[in-house]
Order: structure tokens, then sequence, then C-alpha cells
């Protein structure tokens, strides 16, 4: 437990949630800020501000109930097309709360949800080939 | 194998891709179509289009994979302050490769990516606990 970390108020019970799946590991509830409604956010019980400090056996079990979480959505009745699942790990890359959390969002053609980058700058084979012998350590 | 699907193309070698990590199970390699240098793709190497077509094992080791592609994207010296995992389940939630992939992908602080919803309907939370009832099928 990390103190002043809503998530784990919320595991604690000394802050709100609408609950959708909970187990010893993780738990599942609605976010306050979705993109759609039924979004959801899955989370580890135990407090993990970054991706590289939970074990894998946790995050395996965690990405199983986001999967779960995405055909609870699909078989719910709420509008739902599509899933999204994101993941931010670290402020850089939008993370809000410190605490690991999967967002699994229901989309449907016409909402409001977009993503954009800059896609003009198409690499070359030779430069994949080069970033990815980065990435292997070699 | 699915005549006609890009990624099953690359798991037979008959299209290149600059490969990352690879097991009997899983692939990572680098998209063509990067938000950032170092965007991976990690897919199971049997076609599934959905999320629902793939069982939970897969599902998880190809979590776990995700997991070590980012912590070597942190390690590897690539420009990478933040991660980003995405899955896109469906046309309807920005999925272009009907087989199913998690993005994999640094991020640094004003790089070129955005997101984006309408994040003025704060819902309350009497419908977030309705809307919780309906996914856990009450």
């Amino acid at each position: 437990m990390m103190e002043g970390c809503v998530f784990c108020d919320i595991i604690a019970g000394k802050a709100p949630a609408s609950m959708v799946y909970e187990d010893d590991i993780v738990a599942a509830f609605l976010t306050i800020g979705p993109v759609n409604p039924g979004h959801l956010l899955v989370i580890p019980k135990a407090h993990y501000a970054l991706l590289a400090e939970m074990n894998e056996e946790i995050g395996m079990h965690l990405f199983k109930i986001s999967m779960k979480m995405a055909q609870a959505l699909r078989l719910s009745g709420v509008r739902c097309e599509g899933i999204n699942l994101f993941l931010a790990d670290g402020e850089a890359a939008f993370q809000e709360v410190r605490h690991v959390h999967m967002h699994v969002f229901p989309r449907f053609r016409g909402d409001n949800f977009i993503i954009d980058a800059d896609w003009s700058n198409v690499p070359s084979r030779q430069a994949l080939d080069k970033i990815a012998g980065i990435i292997r350590g070699e």
C-alpha cells in the first residue's frame, strides 16, 4: 500500500469505486474519466508504480483478466464494436496515476477517441534492422 | 496461417521483418509505421483475428513478452522516457491488420503521439455503479 495513491485507497476500501471484478491479485473497476461508457481499469492490488516493478506472473494474470474484461464488455450490452487496451508506463507515456493500470475500453464507430502521431517519416528496412539490433542488445 | 495476412507471411518467412524476439508462441518485430523509433509489435504466431479467438495462455505469454520488450526498449539506448502498450481489437478500435498484435512503443517528452477523447461528460457514481452492474451481468 502506498500512502496517497488513489488506487491503493480503492483497494483498501478507503475510496469509492464501481467494481466489476476482484480477486487476490487484481481488481477491475470503472474509471471516473471514461473515453466511452464501460471504460475499465485493471490494476494489481499491490502497488507498483511502473511495469518494471511488477513481476511477470502478476502481469500475466492482469492481462488474463483484461482479456476477460474485454469479453465481458463485448457481451454486456454497453455500446461496443471494438475494444482498446492501453497501458501508460511513465509520465512521458501519459501515465497519470503512478500505480500500474491497464485501460480496457469499448469503442464504436463515430466515438470521440482519437490517436495521432507523425507517421510521415517511413523508415527504411536498413534503419529498422539497425534499431532491431540495438534493442536485441547487439 | 491465413492467406493474405501480412503477419502470417512474416512468420512464414515470406515477408521481411526486423525481428527482435521469437519463440514457439510469439514474435516481436519493428512496425513499418512507427510512432517513435523502436515501435514494436508482439504477435501470436498462430493467426487469431480478434482477442476473443486467442486462448488465455497465449495471451498471457504475449503479455509476458510485451513486458520484456518494454524493458528491452528502456535499456536499449533508443530514446525512451516511457512506454505505451496498445492493442486494437476490432476495426472500430483502429485495428488495421486482422491478426492480434500488441503495440509496444517508446515515448519521450515532446514526441508527436497524441490521444484525445471527449472527457467533458463526467459520470456520476450512480451512473458508474449501474454500468458496473451491467458489465458484471447483473
